[in-house]
């Protein structure tokens, strides 16, 4: 055996996806916006947080259920809203899903998905999550929710945090996006060849609905080398809170505000009708040099009371990163790399089995802080001054 | 002379142990649970203690002897229990066990040794202490009780942080335990072939008493490839505070709680007639992202008072930090880790040349910190400020 | 594609930059003082600061232009001065000027420039800076003075952090400046060739206008390879605030000081005379050790108040870093090194690129931050407690 | 040019000591005891001072000399004692002793030197400083006293912090003391080989006058092997305050005290008589984990007041460190292992080249501070809260 060994599931399934994954796509993936210090932040700043051990307690029991807009989750772990998933695998969306259900767990389905919404509904069990981006054309968005609601979705995750896109510089090195001169175009070449039979390989390459859900409104969604610049395009940076009004009339269900990062945003987004609200910056893909999902995280929870639920995304990587996240107040935790990784690397059975750890992992740290329900979980789990 | 120098008698060891020793064992020994946070933080928490460098006190005449409940040891660091360390060397425990007593310090016999209780007390030259794990079978814990008395055993030191086993990515990785699908098995093959090679070498395949105090209960306890998984299926994660009277009354002899990292649990583990604590996060193979042992060790200490003696157990890898755990109450360290590296590197002298060492350390950084016994060494050792 | 992908547009031309220039050259631009604390700290520091993330406030409409000394600029961001920029591309300060004045900013021209003042006048489509060294010979900077009047210079910017060379390990090493005993030289032998080469090349060997500011007053200024030990002969330690009266009255126009890195000058600067202050340790290049750039700037922006306008010069690489100095209290920054990178590797092409990345990411950063306007940043745009 | 640039001249030395000595003998100059935190701390700790640019101050005349015990040095750094300086060098205290005298500073024989007191005093234009260990045989001692008396030392340095000697690792690795089993010699035999041709070399084997000024006392001092073990043996940890009464009234001259890092050492040590202290931890060889020099050094200054001059000697890489070390309180600094580098590498053309660097770089250090003499440096030169 060689090589060095991993410190955990999402790493091992992150060397898989590497090696298996054509390069530009893999960066894209793994990659965050400008520096990439908040990619680096909402890792270690989950480190500082230190539990305490706590024995003889009857632990033999553990729960790790819990509610989430009422609904009912197997374990406090659910997949967030990732793009472009279906380029990792053969209809990538539907192989998540079934991992997250049979898991007893939420999905959320991406705006920007290679599944589109039909699709997903006729092969769910039970509703999924549609996660929303406002374009410029609000008719898109309006026609969107109309799906989503046809599809029968449980609740609608309106991203707040892209009004622009931040500058990933992995992308322009890699040619997943323009801005290469003739010399980068000429170095990533070979590379191309291999994603285009990569394309083909995964199912996407020719057929009519490739991303499913924007595929009415965008004529050349087909063509994937013109994706990247063809979001920074289409997103309308004027959408504001007045915006909110319309989209709830619209879509009338319970509605999440994903990438919430700061105590002004969320009291506002409590106002406007939030339901719930995810803690997020986006994996580290907007706006760098920001606080760390898991540093903001109190804040938040603090501005918004008993009025809105908490979720957080972004950084966790463990079951222990899930039970410091609890212990701050999140009522959840979502995870995107993570999955697509484990679905890059190993498909749905990746998938299911990155939950599966996820799982295990949290009911052991939970047994041992001596604690056996999710609800039991609070800032006492945590040793005294290390929370800042 | 090749390679780059060691800053260690430990690491010494450790280097050689992994040339030795079959990868899944070392892999075992060295690794901790999750992502391994609290093994480092066990080492680098001792880095922060800054000692006072006193000078032109008359430090002739240095005394290393201390008493721990009631027994005179010959210095403040004696062998922890650590399991399956006859997997490193042919009757591993018995080799320890005679370096410990050689040196005039304690050796503490594992639950899961490979050596039995009556082996090793036939061979003993004078009382010594006996770890246990309760498991399902109270029936079990009930019959190790009743043979450590027959075997003369001075302390019972009762192991209370693996109410369930912490996950330790290492052991998933290199085959130790299961989880491996057949790619995973298929690359460690060869190690497998390694692995049963060793056994034969180190007397364990085939050995009707192999795992001596588990035999009676574990009929697949000779199947190493199990013993992993069987642990995690045996252990008992409802044994709670209560356990401990009958426990108390079943042994009579001095109790000694193992894996105390909390104030709250120390307090109780007093009222609940421990003689003994030890301050221990299971050498960082339990709840990953808890305290280090060093700085949890105050606390501990303070909630104990005179009530109990505290001990130390995790990171500590020389005398200097033997010195600063002193300095913060604790009464003694023992080692884990250390032995294993050092009885895998070279049996019964590796044990004794690392007892050698740490006394000549101990020895050394007392007298330059201007003291010369045991019982003066208290946080006046340390420069103020950097406790924390 | 081969190597690791780099975090910024400035590491990427900086990489070109290395690949392209003779040695001597790239580490002379590259390093730093002594031990190059400050180099390090003058990156460090910004990435302690974290920015707050804020969503659905319309920023469809972002203006990067400010007002630098009554003139607009189309973005906060110029180009400092940078000696010997003319080594690294043919008559390097004029495209460095283009690009500059094409982006809709300001370029300073150094004094130590190959590039005269009449030169750049003639090229120049609008009114630049002029950097001021005073040298011993103060009828040299009188002279120098006037030839900036002469070409219409808008401000003059006097650097008074190099009253005394920094010692700049890299450039002994290297044999950029003396100091090496016969050994050193023969090492250095082969390089020394390429770089007469390369001069050849860059179209400065035996050009009567090379070093066009010091032609008249240096007459062994085309000799290169004296060049460093040159500068450090002629420049005037004993400069002090009483100079800066008689070079006001000479020159008349706006004022610009730089090389402030403590309050106390500060205050000194603006009783002086000076409408603008640059807040720089000359890039971690003179004393090393000292503040870093963003760390002392806020307190020189508290002493000065609405007195004199602050820039920031060090450290800056990327958009991200130029929102942090304008929170604090910036005006606008200037670049050094990320310019010269760019010139190296791809000429005024390259510095157009990174003036075009520059204003990229310091829109998107100032959008997702739920501002449109420079004249909005303040330090509410930072997370409380992390300036500090 | 190949290989990297070095941050320091003492770095350069280093690089060229480590190629040109048998390992022993670099390994047991450049390591420290333990773990070597200590060394480490020594050096990061200086990095955490930072200090105040300050400019048009005139800077002209700096003049770098000052007063030390009543002596005029022409700068505040001189070299410390450092044992066994004439293995690197044939006659190397010589060649050390030269180098500080024309550099117009001071020079420390050790007691452990290989030239005697009396080769130096016939070699020395001026009175040099002697360091005395004080051993089991108190008639030693004072037989060094009296030798060194008439050698017309200055100053007597006794060194206090080796009361026992500390633990260095890389020496038993290395062959340099004993310990090693028949392997670990076996490894360093061809070390060994090479070792015995660099004695020759230097001029040490079978000389009568090798290790002067213990020779008399210790029969086999002339076996290198055997050395570190016999110092071991022969330092007595007895000594205390007492002893320092028959030293002083021996000796009548100036004493010094090396090997305070505590107040209330250096407090007892002002009461003993010393004129002067020396901060000092041995370089992190004697008891690793205490403070670092520059860290222990304020408050030894603030215990010490007016009654005595305090020196640092530890971690000073150059004369940006000088000058911290000043700003804290500091009279001057020693250095060790630096000129021992230097003395490697280049004789005592390297210690010229050392003192000449250091001379320059505090000289520039101080005119970018805005200073001009060394009685002007004091905190003011800091920057406020970096001090801790």
């Amino acid at each position: 055996m060689s090589g060095s060994l991993l410190p955990s599931i999402v790493e091992d399934y992150r060397v898989l996806a590497r090696k298996r994954l054509p390069r530009q796509l893999f960066e894209f993936i793994d990659g965050g916006s400008f520096a990439e210090e908040t990619v680096a932040a909402n890792r270690t700043d989950f480190a500082r947080l230190r539990l305490r051990q706590r024995v003889l307690r009857p632990v033999g029991e553990v729960d790790l259920s819990t509610t989430v807009l009422g609904e009912r989750w197997s374990l406090p772990i659910g997949l967030g809203p990732v793009g472009l998933a279906g380029l990792t695998r053969r209809r990538g969306e539907l192989q998540a899903l079934r991992a997250a259900q049979s898991a007893g767990t939420q999905f959320c389905l991406s705006t920007v998905a290679l599944c589109s919404l039909e699709e997903v509904a006729a092969q769910s069990r039970q509703p999924f999550w549609f996660q929303l981006y406002i374009m410029r054309d609000r008719g898109f968005a309006r026609e969107l929710i109309g799906r989503a609601k046809a599809a029968g979705c449980r609740a609608l995750v309106l991203t707040v945090d892209l009004a622009v896109a931040g500058l990933r510089h992995r992308d322009v090195q890699t040619g997943m996006t323009g801005g290469l001169d003739w010399v980068g175009r000429a170095r990533v070449a070979a590379d191309y060849a291999r994603r285009w039979a990569w394309l083909w390989d995964v199912g996407v390459q020719g057929r009519p609905h490739l991303f499913g859900n924007l595929l009415s409104a965008v004529p050349n969604a087909r063509r994937l080398s013109d994706f990247y610049q063809f979001t920074r395009a289409n997103w309308d940076p004027s959408v504001s809170w007045a915006d909110i009004d319309w989209i709830r009339s619209e879509w009338g269900g319970p509605l999440v505000i994903k990438g919430i990062l700061d105590a002004e945003d969320a009291t506002q987004a409590v106002k406007a009708g939030a339901q719930a609200l995810i803690v997020s910056n986006h994996g580290g893909r907007q706006l760098d040099g920001v606080g760390s999902t898991i540093s903001s995280l109190p804040a938040v929870v603090q501005a918004v009371g008993s009025d809105a639920e908490v979720l957080l995304d972004g950084g966790v990587r463990n079951g222990i990163d899930v039970l410091r996240a609890l212990a701050l107040g999140a009522k959840a935790c979502l995870v995107g790399r993570p999955w697509i990784y484990a679905l890059a690397a190993r498909g749905e059975q990746g998938v299911a089995g990155l939950l599966a750890t996820y799982r295990r992992e949290l009911e052991i740290s939970l047994a041992l802080a001596g604690l056996t329900r999710i609800a039991d979980v609070d800032r006492n789990a945590l040793v005294q001054g290390t929370t800042r």
